[in-house]
């Protein structure tokens, strides 16, 4: 039986893009705005202020252990609103489709978008789709937007760092990019890496009701843990400090690392979070994440200093200290 | 001199990646609120319904006459939230970029992101950048999402349609596909064609303070003025009725189209709307809309009657009555 596929029509606006939106899209997304089918979403906004932001997901391989682009690309856009301090409402989800793709392919996709919104506490309310010709595309691409709304006296930014507070991450760090790269590369493990895909919002609401004092938090996707405190070192004009040892890394990924000649500090996650907090609130919130099922592997990693602005520093098991970069050039291209 | 190109590294979330956002978006779009390079842009909501959009836009080629993508993709997002009664605030521009893109070319399109938004009045607020690899994209994909607010007693929606109500098209029909067909064709033309890409947001302005009751709004992009009308009929359930001589179309757009087989009714166009407005308000309406320079060529060209529900019925120069079908099957890939 012949599979059917993505034709070039389903992007023509007319009726097989239709049948696509009304047979595959909205049974999945089930949310009573996006049913109308007009070309935008209306919702009542609620009177305080609002996050929206972006992100396109052109990940490959689209199918990974641990998830896939769909569940990526819901996680990815709910914590980027969660980072600032904000609850996720809505999505858009828009989709770049290269011509042959198999409906079945995307159905599975499509599916595991909904879930993991539901997973999330957020509706997808508006969307879009583009079919372009084979050779100009890689099966899919996904974009989504999302706004949230963002409760009185949250205020998260790293401008906010100050030398003392310390430095939190909330899980084992390099899981979502080595899950990506061993499957690439074809490597049996003896223990699977998986992507730690998840939204984060659940945990970033436990974090927030602990009480205790959080600066900024932002989630370690590309460019990993070390473009983050470069990031938050640099917004802050401060220097940070971190000590190798104290930083989770599963032994899986510390292998896999090896092998492929990786720094677990550069790779990419998708479901762990780096958060500067004050010092005094530290083991509040260290605390709270540890009780989330998302946060149970969350350590102190470090702290703040006066040093040189924009430096971040490691402390190696030797007890050498050296100065952590960001990024330079593409360690892992297409990792989400 | 070797003109610079876009590096898989662009794409990594690292320094190269972190120029390329201060070297040429930050300083384009200029936006307060998207200066602080957080993953979020954060802004004040204002206490009414909002409406929220997307569409990615992937256009060959990426210059046209009239217009490019990046105009292209501001126009496209506030016409969606113009026409569902919106006011325009904020958009998103995320980017798919394939590696080895000219610099250059990028910064040309960002440039006419940023003159556009600034024509629209609205804010480019947060944004993404992803590279893939030669020949997994073409040159550049955009996505934008937009936010709007609208105002109270402002509700348009096909549903709201009746019959005796008035169809009215806001200029003419089929310029912007057929400038981009006649680019690709190569065509050479007496009066060449220009896309009509533009943001509709102040004419619709116009139409909603002229006191006429406008029923529903649509932008007529991909499957034309035929698709937008049978999406009409059908989601109100009522018939429409239309006359093809009093659709507008350039001299210059329905010889490209005889030449090239294609029928103007069907083709895509970047800066024209389709209103139903009550029968009572029709002229007032036209009348706001003739004042307006977008709307300048607006006419009447038809009505809704009761009739089979969902059908579309063209009357033709010679008094001849045919049933005007939804779009099938794809006359113009990558329109928009």
């Amino acid at each position: 039986m012949k599979e059917e596929r993505i034709l070039l029509a389903h992007g023509s606006g007319g009726k097989l893009s239709h049948r696509l939106i009304s047979d595959i899209f909205v049974p999945a997304f089930k949310s009573p705005l996006l049913s109308p089918l007009n070309d935008q979403a209306i919702f009542d906004s609620p009177c305080s202020r609002m996050a929206f932001t972006t992100d396109s997901y052109v990940i490959s391989p689209i199918f990974f252990p641990g998830g896939d682009i769909g569940k990526l690309s819901v996680c990815g856009t709910v914590n980027d609103l969660a980072m600032g301090g904000a609850k996720p409402l809505y999505l858009s989800a828009a989709f770049i489709i290269e011509e042959g793709m198999l409906i079945s392919e995307l159905k599975d996709v499509v599916s595991s978008m909904a879930r993991t919104a539901e997973d999330a506490g957020v509706e997808i309310v508006t969307g879009d789709t583009k079919v372009v010709e084979r050779g100009k595309g890689d099966r899919i691409y996904i974009n989504t937007a999302g706004v949230g709304v963002i409760e009185d006296g949250v205020e998260l930014t790293p401008a906010n760092i100050r030398p003392g507070d310390k430095v939190i991450v909330s899980g084992t760090m390099g899981d979502h990019g080595m899950a990506v790269m061993a499957r690439r590369a074809d490597m049996q493990m003896e223990i699977p890496v998986e992507s730690d895909c998840a939204p984060l919002n659940g945990l970033v609401e436990a974090m927030l009701a602990s009480g205790g004092e959080v600066r900024a938090m932002r989630d370690a996707t590309r460019g990993g843990l070390a473009t983050i405190l470069n990031e938050f070192a640099s917004s802050s004009g401060t220097s940070i400090s971190i000590v190798e040892d104290a930083v989770p890394v599963r032994e899986s990924v510390r292998g896999a690392c090896e092998i492929l000649g990786f720094d677990p500090l550069y790779i990419a996650n998708e479901g762990k979070l780096v958060a500067v907090v004050s010092s005094s609130s530290a083991d509040v919130v260290l605390a709270a994440m540890k009780e989330h099922p998302l946060g149970k592997d969350a350590a102190i990693i470090g702290e703040v200093t006066e040093g040189p602005k924009g430096r971040v520093l490691l402390e190696t098991p030797v007890g050498n200290k050296r100065v952590l970069d960001m990024l330079t050039g593409d360690q892992l291209p297409r990792i989400c």
